[in-house]
């Protein structure tokens, strides 16, 4: 796999359905559409003018919702992946 | 339910009519009309260059003074929810 | 009444007449108007990068001279109130 | 007369004639034309990500040049005033 | 050779086939598509505000996805390098 | 004379001919031409967060490089002026 | 000779040829295309936020790599100089 870096993670995409599998629609007339992934990794964090580096809030595994249009994607053996940085990431579905 | 990051705060959308419950009345010509909401989900706050986390200012009940245009939107098995970041609050409903 | 966030407050808008009852009279060919206003509620003051919060310089009650065209409108049991950020506030009238 | 805010001064407007009091003399042709004032009130000054209070570097009664087209006209009284950011002020005439 | 300054590396530049060596296909239709490189050199990391410089995340060796468009080509003795920042890299390839 | 704020200093232009007492000749075809001038007088350097003020680098009697279309031109009892801020200075001829 | 203020350095240009002596070959079709030259003044760094000064990282002699279209252009005794920030400075080769 790849280890992302910095405040990075990498998520699979989830399709999100009329009804997902944790229960959230989207709205089709949202203007910046959220989408839910599911993290597979996560980077050290970002290292802050004190020096200190701040763990990214999510873990392997943990759905989230992020912004649509945010981060780049990587296809790996045959799978898609979407990088983004920890401030695209919204909320994560508990 | 989901749990929003950093200094974010997920909020119901309170319907704005002429004269609202708690008696405010939002102005037509407003060019940056201000919306109610209720706090339903809290982040655990942004994080300073000092390395310090800044708790979010208003609670899980709060009725809240948003800027519209502001957040993302989410459905959440059939009902609307606001992501925003705690900056788009202007103020707390006493 | 509402409670602003951070270094917001709330004021009432005084009527700039031609000559108000502190005695400034705001000239017409101003680019950038000043207007007057009663502080009613004062947030807690912005938090500083070494986590510091830095309270507001006015208190409910001051009159200031505040910058035309910033802050957000609100109306609150048939009043209008405007809610601004600190630094939208140029003076404080003596 | 009012209080500025922060690092905020108030100064009392000098006709810059072709030769003034104090021997400046303004080129015409200069893009960001200079301007002179006297200096009637001053604020506390800007606070730093460490908390300290810087204070304004100008007190009442310098003169000062400042840049043209900075600040906010008011006027108190029938006389006519501006209110200048510290960072606005090029200079003290000694 | 050349040492790059600050968070600068040095990449050799990978051609990303259909199914490059690690096995990652990048997607013809990504806006901002990522590309492969393996890291040359590296620079002796950023300085912060606090004085202290933070090593470079990546490693003489290291196969690294990084934002197509992002450094600056260049040729030494025939062979064809980029000079990235740190934060222009994605992941790493493990 | 006028004593400029924080890190500006005031400067009387040299004329730059073909080539200048000090031997510099400035390209016609420069996109930013610098040009020369000595320093008159100098301030007290500019404030950091730390709350440390910083002396500016050059002093008075110093003929320096800075560049062209900066700062604010100012006459004073017939003489030229130039007020810069010292990021606005290249480098000091010596 | 003159002594570049803050993190500047003053270069000598190198004729980038087909081949230059360090066995640099620059593409013809780089959109960001970076150049040779021999350092040969360097100021005494920038001054960071807590007012520590960060050393410029390269030294009198050192051949570097730098952004084209970067710094300022000066002749001085009939030869070309160009004063640039430590930070358009790419790499330094060994």
């Amino acid at each position: 796999m790849f280890k992302p870096l910095g405040d990075r993670v990498v998520i699979e995409l989830l399709e999100t359905e009329e009804k997902t599998a944790s229960g959230i629609v989207l709205p089709d007339t949202a203007k910046e559409k959220p989408q839910e992934g599911k993290v597979v990794a996560v980077g050290n964090g970002r290292v802050l003018d004190s020096g200190e580096r701040v763990p990214v809030e999510v873990k392997v595994g943990d759905r989230i919702i992020f912004s649509k249009y945010s981060g780049t994607e990587v296809k790996y053996e045959g799978k898609e992946y979407l990088i983004l940085r920890e401030s695209d990431i919204l909320a994560v579905v508990e």
